[in-house]
């Protein structure tokens, strides 16, 4: 990673959506992949991983405020192949989204998945991470730490095991906030770890105050803030502007030297914050 | 595969690229995966794995006849990213093509690169496998088994080796072909196995004459043909169609069933016609 992100030729590369414009349309365009035993365990069943498929990608075009146009799939195959159709026919119907192609792939050993979305954005300047600016109120979507709670109750159906298994991509709300927005982004590895990333980003200091993280687990905050899979939304708007969905503020944008700060205190580097792959 | 194929929601799931009409554009789109050892060698250098990588998925936009417009990697990192790189920005300067984005993955194992290639038609209705009528005659681009022998040739530099570790997408090609042809795919798993793919999805009998197919090996002429990642254009156009391009005729589109017949004989079925994956 880091020679990569050091080099010219791989600066486009990072965990967003591509955003480019096409005639008088701004496309939106993402890549994710999942890996058995990385982003899903190795004995997830394959609906939940074809959900999961289509569900992260459809979550970076959310944070863009895109409506998706399709998506594209790569699928390795395997074993219960007819289930991981059963939860990818399930996505699609779902978000209302058509499956426009892709391919499969057949091969020995851990299996990989790719999906690529096509959004439109509904609004442009298209948000992305490096907007926030000092005085801006920073507010989180949801509840997290719900995925972190489901993991460990998986198959009972309850509202955690479902955020784990099924998690929803927040498109509606991504398109209302797009126009209001400074800099929003998907929680996807943890509270903590995106909002420095914001931070530096936006070379700005994030002050988050943890009282107001809405956590699944009081007791376990900590943790709710660092388990990723939770894929609500990250954002800043000017102080003071209304907002049109549920969210809680967590803090505010200072004057940089670039970072988070947790409770008054620096909260440390990005490799101590949360979950990375 | 086969549960896949039969599967309403797996029925964009071909190895093929998307099309999508937006605004007065329309927009053609690619996703390929290449895994370690079933599409590059176990001991391949990463640098050819990031030119192949961003080649096929050219390729695919060549066969519609589209300009490209970006692409996205998803990497999985490992040993030599320094080499990957390299390859990688060899590639996209080759081809002029800008990197919009990916993500990077971290896994142990046997690894896997996905791309995402966009780009614009240039011509409507776009070209697909489908369109074949009889009567049309067959060409193919190119000399077919360079990529062959150049598995057993590797790191001379000679034509074969250039052949299989850099192949060349076929981009002015697709386009100077696109308004003519009826039918147009790249050969990427063999001479016969796509022919076989392009008479069944046109529902007609294609009758290839196998003297008429140039071979980098005329003594090798039935592997030749049988082999695949040579990248180059297999397509058809109503008889008498003057062609803008260097290409051979093949053979000719007759009323079905569909299939594949070669030197008078049917080639028998797609399993025993070249190289899948």
């Amino acid at each position: 990673m880091q020679a990569l992100a050091k080099d010219p030729a791989a600066r486009g590369l990072k965990d967003d959506a591509a955003v480019l414009p096409l005639g008088d349309d701004t496309l939106v365009i993402t890549l994710d992949t999942l890996v058995q035993g990385v982003h899903v365990r190795e004995d997830e069943d394959p609906a939940d991983i074809a959900w999961k498929l289509i569900a992260v990608n459809l979550s970076d075009l959310a944070a863009k405020g895109a409506a998706p146009t399709g998506v594209l799939i790569s699928h390795m195959l395997g074993e219960a192949d007819d289930r991981f159709l059963g939860g990818l026919r399930a996505a699609l119907e779902t978000f209302e989204v058509p499956l426009l192609g892709g391919d499969t792939v057949r091969a020995e050993g851990r299996r990989v998945w790719g999906c690529t979305a096509i959004g439109r954005a509904t609004h442009t300047p298209v948000p992305d991470r490096r907007g926030a600016r000092p005085g801006d109120a920073i507010y989180v979507t949801g509840t997290l730490g719900r995925a972190m709670l489901g993991l460990h109750d998986r198959g009972s159906g309850s509202a955690d095991d479902l955020a784990y298994r099924r998690p929803r991509p927040l498109l509606a709300e991504g398109r209302a906030l797009a126009p209001l927005v400074t800099a929003m982004m998907d929680v996807s590895d943890g509270l903590l770890l995106d909002a420095s990333r914001m931070a530096h980003a936006s070379d700005t200091r994030f002050e988050i105050d943890s009282a107001r993280v809405p956590a699944a687990d009081r007791a376990r905050a900590d943790e709710c803030m660092r388990w990723g899979d939770d894929y609500q939304l990250l954002f800043t708007v000017p102080d003071g502007v209304e907002i049109p969905v549920e969210a809680a503020r967590i803090g505010t944008v200072r004057e940089g030297p670039a970072g988070l700060w947790l409770d008054g205190r620096s909260a440390g580097e990005d490799k101590d914050l949360g979950y990375r792959h």
